[in-house]
């Protein structure tokens, strides 16, 4: 029946709807019962925790990149994304007692992922699968699970359990660190308010042509960079490059001139504040920028306005939709099938 | 004297300078009396460790990648690469006591690395710095230093520093971890007979009118990627990318197509075992490759050999020589001076 489903409707459909459903998805995350996530930060609480070491891949190394910003600034511990090929290639056996190992995989199938996570289990790691699929070999590696709850995900684009992902790691490190995870609950009010912009279609025309984009962001934003950077590659076959603000003046700025979009997302907060030195250099090399935040006094050649009623912690779950669109529009635009990019499959087995 | 010299001359002339310069700078930090490493390596060996954490930006973040590998494989020890902004934008202050942290940079002067690096040794770090500069705010802020030995660099686009950076990051961990010195004196020999090689011209010249770019590897390779990718970004303003080979295969592998060069770094060990499947995968694809590595049996449109006499631990020291010098052809073609890339100033300052 999914093959069907993939194979006889329109192009992109598939992404069209699981963008459109992630309300309703953010809904259902932040109103489920909260008994098996308790039971998670229990475990959590109970554990002397030295460092905690994250491993994903993809859409999911993004989710990671965003829980890396909530564990250094909410539980102030030491955390680093780990080389997969240190345990699958190198064959490395490290003693990870006291170590709090999360690992990110939409279907959790991945060779590599599920190998690294039982050599850390093994280890002494206390190790949780962050999946979607019902069952899975990286859920069977790991002691402890943390469902998405996305719901199936057909498209090969990864949309919905990007940001089911980002708002599960939001939910787990805010009750780790004893916070309140009441603000979750306007998380699927705000991505519906993002939903189907105008602005989106005005973008979309404007780069109908355009081969090579950089995109840049700062702090918990700066995932949402990665990962709108990866959907325009994925989708759209752009060389859309993504750098952190402060990386993006260090060599890369060199490239920057008025014939690159730049698509610069500007969070509520400290996030949007370190990003004014770079838009003043963009200003300065006379960039054609786009902003994606809220409306400030800043001028730039486009804007995709988004409502600011989110903490800047939790609006990374908000800023890629409209930036996921883009990429759909886009795609759509040069007669792309963004359900099935070519060349890509929905599981990817990497070692 | 400085200003005279950057000035007066011919494009490049800097960077191809301390280009050839590799080889004599790693033989001296090969020979330099190794008592202030010892000594170093005494005050971490009495440190009970519990993660290490490493700060970085630019051509310094790819030394700090490299040395995650080290230490991940070396020492066994969970390792991150931090986010500044969790210091200087949120202003987090975490307790890191039991920490390592090492931070790298060639002029020691960028404020993001100098305040976070206070506010960690005031969080019960042991941190070290590793600079260039004779002195240097980072390094009054630590209470380590280990200088890189690359002595002046004047180029904007780093070559020596990286490479100096490499083999003092190698000399580190390998000391401290009770290895074996001895195999760094044959570096600087290997750098010698990569440096020019005449295969670079011929894939400079193939080259000539490439916008896109993708560059890749994996393992204590991966840097080597992206170092590249930054040096051909820097000089020539061109769009190269860069993926760790796994990452690759998730979403960006859609871009690819035989319009798109992909420089393919292929090193000795387990790290050229774990591309054989990139390369069938790009085969198919029917991708335009070039191959940085040792002569193998795999064909592709374009190679540059090197010598495969180093361990796979010391090979990006000696891997990106010919890709400095691919970027330094690359620009001058273009009529860019890759001493002096547009935007770009030797020291850059973010916060």
């Amino acid at each position: 029946m999914t093959e069907d489903r993939t194979h006889t409707t329109a192009p992109g459909h598939l992404m069209a709807a699981e963008i459109s459903e992630q309300p309703q998805v953010l809904d259902r995350i932040a109103s489920t019962d909260t008994e098996p996530l308790t039971a998670l930060v229990r475990h959590l609480q109970g554990h002397p925790t030295r460092a905690v070491l994250l491993a994903a891949r993809g859409t999911s190394d993004h989710t990671a990149l965003y829980a890396k910003y909530l564990i250094e600034t909410q539980l102030r511990l030491p955390v680093g994304l780990v080389s997969t090929s240190t345990f699958t290639g190198y064959g490395t056996r490290p003693d990870l007692t006291g170590v709090v190992w999360i690992c990110v995989s939409q279907s959790g199938g991945s060779p590599d992922l599920v190998e690294s996570t039982a050599a850390a289990r093994s280890g002494g790691a206390l190790t949780i699968a962050v999946t979607n699929t019902p069952s899975s070999p990286l859920q069977d590696a790991a002691q402890l699970h943390l469902p998405m709850l996305a719901g199936p995900e057909l498209s090969v684009a990864a949309t919905k359990t990007y940001t089911a992902s980002l708002m599960r790691l939001w939910q787990l490190v805010t009750a780790w660190s004893g916070g309140d995870l009441a603000p979750g609950h306007f998380v699927s009010k705000v991505a519906a308010a993002a939903l189907d912009l105008p602005e989106v279609a005005q973008v979309a025309s404007r780069y109908r042509f355009v081969d090579r984009m950089v995109t840049t962001s700062r702090g918990f934003a700066y995932p949402t960079a990665r990962e709108a950077a990866l959907k325009l590659m994925e989708t759209c076959y752009l060389s859309a490059h993504a750098f952190s603000g402060a990386d993006l003046l260090h060599g890369p700025f060199a490239m920057i001139d008025e014939d690159r979009p730049v698509v610069v997302i500007v969070p509520p907060g400290a996030g949007g504040q370190m990003l004014d030195p770079v838009l003043d250099r963009l200003t300065e090399r006379g960039a054609d920028v786009c902003l994606v935040g809220a409306t400030g006094t800043r001028t730039a050649q486009v804007r995709i306005p988004l409502p600011e009623d989110l903490p800047e912690q939790l609006a990374p779950i908000v800023q890629i939709i409209p930036l996921q669109q883009l990429a759909l529009q886009l795609a759509l635009s040069r007669h792309h099938d963004p359900d099935r990019p070519r060349g890509l499959r929905k599981v990817t087995e990497t070692t």
